[in-house]
């Protein structure tokens, strides 16, 4: 099965409940404006979305659960993963002052628009997404305190959902450190790490333990193999997305285009530039790089600089190597070979760039 | 008991439960900037507070609970209280941009004196503060994960946590429409929702609350005599907040005087003072008040005007009046006296302005 196909399965039951869910919130909110507001957030999470995380979830669950369970409070955990994974959105096009998401305003932006008549507070927008992400991390707990699971079970999800947004966040805040950063040159292991945490752990690995958790199993051993088929997939995503982001347009990756450049993100694409760049032409890309109004000259030039350093070619190699390590780590899981095929179509889908 | 007795009691193992998580977390962390971290966020912590929420939360369980529990489980949910309450405290300054929180620099602040080097983005200290806000909010479920109880009292306990934070959070954004806002006019209940959202349900209604879920009790009529004691002590508590914000001098208040004028703040106070002024002193006070930089002599009048107008004196009967409410609702609650001793304490200290 590819992993479209298992989506196409799968995402109604986790759509449909993120749906009811806020539209209950709507109906039950004691004031017009939290209405409102909710109907905002649901809009917000109706834009096309891979649904990776959720998916990642339940095909864990399924495969690991014994025969004959309830998919039921599997979906509520999945769900809760597409909103969490909203409100990191909605934070993080605050941070990088992005414009576009999933083809839309970027919320905080959608929120200025829409609110700005009230105060005089230009900053407004900002705040209210600010505000709005505590909300939606408030909403999630509820859907947990919700699922039916024995307490033992409960208290490790609980473990591993909180793990999940703190690696992620220790990773964004690296990410947001050496952005526009001086240090980029002696950076070392950070862009590494970055993808590790942002990428291995938030998409792949919290979301295959979260369904493996759930399912009612703890073997050290077998979440170990989980780690080690996440972490080189995970990487390859990532490496994936750097390529994309400098090489693709903006309509295939719905964001904006060129944003990792105008931001000056320390991807490891950017840093295996660094690496392969001479003195001369290092310094002139760091110059370009730091600029932190870029012109579509300046990006141009910088885009050129990673093809011709031979980046973008060693950034596709890597990627392949990645990928052939998580397709080996797979044959490890203790998966039957349904699972083994959702899993090793999302590694397909990884690979193809 | 007074509640400050209740407070040299109780204080020590809370604060000393917050000191051992986090210098578990600098010590188990794997990489060093994640302890530099967690050592800003418990020095943060560590700043002088009165600790209010988890005190409450203490009265109530020690009330309510059977005899002979113990009390560690409680202490722990009353450190996830105050932790979550740094949380809040760093992002109202962030959306306030204050200066200044209990007699240090605000935390965004802190963080982009320590961090600009990195990076040429100046807002990197809002960043760092969006992004703490998260691990911190991670950090406080990690706790409750680890809370020992029955699974229905677990999960009630964490939905009661999810209310408290999506009502405060609702406060907060009504809080910030109505700031600089010039429908302050017009705007009906909105400062009385927000006092009742962001004091009374945030410090006094859900702490008791979660004492009593967590004590194991569940009673839909003392639970309503809670809340009936917690909505007018709350208000209460608000205006002495909303009086000394105006009247009171910085040192008394630990963050910066006049804030509430100087960012605009829809307080009651500020509600009576425009009920109160008439056509031309009214517009007056709308145009100062909507300066976005205030001058000190813009302030001593907006200052002046409210007391003129009789809103100070106002608030103060309001507020006499709805400490005499919570003390009869008090008389109502099914507590021993020791524990009415305690919360009658904590009248006493919002009865003093």
């Amino acid at each position: 099965m590819t992993f479209a196909q298992f989506g196409r399965e799968h995402i109604p039951a986790i759509d449909g409940f993120i749906s009811d869910y806020f539209t209950g919130k709507m109906a039950s909110a004691e004031h017009r404006f939290m209405a409102d507001f909710y109907g905002d957030i649901l809009e917000y999470l109706n834009r096309d979305g891979k649904r990776i995380r959720p998916l990642v979830l339940m095909a864990s669950y399924l495969g690991y659960r014994r025969r004959f369970r309830k998919t039921g409070e599997a979906v509520k955990a999945a769900s809760v993963l597409e909103i969490m994974h909203a409100m990191l959105l909605i934070q993080d096009d605050l941070i990088d002052r992005a414009t576009l998401r999933r083809g839309g305003p970027a919320f905080h932006l959608l929120m200025r628009d829409k609110y700005s008549s009230y105060t005089l507070n230009g900053g407004i927008g900002n705040d209210i997404a600010i505000i709005l992400a505590d909300i939606i991390f408030a909403d999630s707990l509820e859907i947990i305190s919700g699922i039916a699971a024995p307490r033992a079970v409960k208290d490790r999800f609980l473990q591993v959902f909180s793990r999940t947004y703190q690696v992620t966040a220790w990773g964004q805040l690296l990410d947001s450190l050496y952005s526009l950063s001086t240090r980029i040159a002696e950076a070392g292991d950070v862009p590494m790490l970055i993808s590790t945490m942002k990428t291995s752990h938030y998409t792949i690995f919290y979301p295959l333990l979260m369904g493996y958790v759930l399912s009612g199993k703890n073997d050290r051993q077998e979440i170990s193999r989980i780690r080690e088929f996440s972490i080189p997939l995970g990487i390859a995503f990532q490496l994936r997305d750097d390529i994309q982001g400098v090489f693709a347009s903006g309509d295939e990756i719905g964001k904006s285009a060129d944003s990792d450049i105008r931001e000056g993100k320390l991807t490891l694409l950017v840093q295996y530039a660094l690496e392969a760049l001479g003195g001369g032409e290092r310094d002139r890309f760091m110059e370009l790089f730091l600029r932190e109004e870029k012109s579509d000259g300046d990006v141009g030039e910088i885009r050129g600089m990673i093809d011709a350093s031979g980046a973008r070619g060693r950034a596709g190699e890597t990627h392949r190597a990645l990928v052939g390590e998580a397709l080996r780590k797979l044959r490890r899981l203790s998966v039957p070979p349904e699972t083994a095929g959702v899993l090793g179509g999302l590694v397909d889908l990884i690979a193809a760039v």
